[in-house]
């Protein structure tokens, strides 16, 4: 690791949340504040959200459900009581209708008093993990970007909410595949256990070496690809259910909250 | 289940061994004391006796420890504190100097009082747990055989015992396989969870349709064989090792005990 990225990963999350506050830095929060929760977010209005508290209950695996905030509350409770979640994420994506119709660094602009933020688990968590169980995390050699697909698995929908499940590849052998189920068993709320490994046409991807999000990643003889449901998912239900205003986390552009990793491990 | 079936699993583990010690049940003892812990054995003299145990301290997935039992004591311990170890599996096998010489219902006529009995977890103890989480099992449907090979993985030696290990093979979807690692991990004193699944040739298996031991099973489309450290490398390591007395369970004829399968667990 670069000393820059050593200096990231020893940052507090109150301090990295103040460096994405200011806007001095807008891309992706892998590596920061290391052993600290990471989340997706989701803020609607409350009529959709009402559905959306069914969907996420409904599709643990793919939406898993650390927090609900409401009555437009900018804190976020007892994850990180100080902070604010209109501007303490590097970036964010909105959509109106299905269609995302920006990208801002905070989103002063679209806030409502009434939206209802969802914090929801992400992988970054158990990547930690694995790492400590040195189970090579290909992506990071090559592209530095996940490789993710969107699958023919419908999520259970409910209400005005449907979307198809995504999920995030990582390539591996067998051996380490056995120990990756194992370790992200710990974590149902961060995704948990895959969801399917081996045969991509079985879970309706055509073709590995073209994902729908990311970039594609090198699978080595002996090795296997190994699925996990994927937060993004979500932008699959924003564009199929069109709320009309869904407001996420931009990719890969996490909340960072003043809980460990930890403290979601179930063992 | 059969009338007679059932009968079998609701027998006491008390009864069982009475059964087997009248010689009137002389085969394996798979479905018998459903709940009830079953375990392999061997007896080996005091001298090849250490090398073994230190065999098994470093290869706990195939020979998980359960007890040792010493100095010609012919009860099982804590495990069983009323059997005759000598008496109460429903067959035996005795190697002499690695060669199998005998398949008796008891050991009477081959036990010396200064025998060291090692008693070993077994696949048995999962079966049920897997049955319980809906995970087929094929072999039950075709020949009721399991399925084993010898693979090109080398254990760990310890003094005069080395052995390939002999895993055994259960064919699934990967939706199963990944429940499958779940649930066998939770019995890490019963082999725990695989050792590999998928490409046969990169465990030294060179033909999956014959297998070392046993029968082979179908493989259907969409399904992968996965493999777990079975016990029966104990044979391997009798016919390699050479001991001048080995006595074991005979396959399939397992040591019944008094202890549950959930006092294992460790979750």
């Amino acid at each position: 690791m670069t000393a820059e990225a050593d200096r990231r990963g020893a940052l507090s999350p109150a301090q990295a949340r103040a460096m994405f506050r200011a806007g001095s830095w807008q891309g992706g929060t892998r590596g920061f504040c290391l052993g600290y929760l990471q989340c997706g977010i989701v803020m609607l209005p409350p009529q959709e959200a009402q559905d959306f508290l069914l969907f996420c209950t409904r599709n643990p695996q793919a939406l898993p459900l650390l927090d609900v905030i409401r009555g437009g509350d900018v804190s976020a409770g007892r994850l990180a009581p100080e902070a604010d979640l209109r501007f303490d994420l590097p970036r964010y994506h909105v959509y109106r209708n299905g269609e995302l119709c920006d990208d801002p660094l905070d989103v002063a602009r679209h806030w409502r008093d009434d939206l209802v933020t969802f914090v929801l688990g992400c992988s970054l968590t158990f990547d930690a993990a694995m790492l400590a169980n040195e189970i090579p995390y290909r992506q990071l050699e090559e592209t530095g970007q996940p490789t993710m697909y969107l699958t023919g698995i419908d999520c259970e929908p409910a209400g005005a909410f449907a979307a198809r499940l995504v999920v995030s590849m990582r390539p591996m052998l067998p051996r380490h595949a056995i120990r990756a189920i194992q370790v992200t068993s710990r974590y149902p709320r961060t995704h948990g256990a895959p969801v399917h490994f081996g045969d991509p046409a079985a879970i309706g991807i055509a073709d590995i070496d073209r994902p729908d999000i990311g970039s594609p990643v090198s699978i080595r003889p002996g090795e296997v690809p190994v699925f996990w449901a994927c937060i993004a998912t979500i932008w699959d239900a924003a564009r199929r259910s069109r709320p009309s205003l869904f407001i996420s986390h931009a990719p890969g552009c996490m909340f960072i909250t003043d809980r460990r990793d930890e403290s979601v491990a179930v063992l």
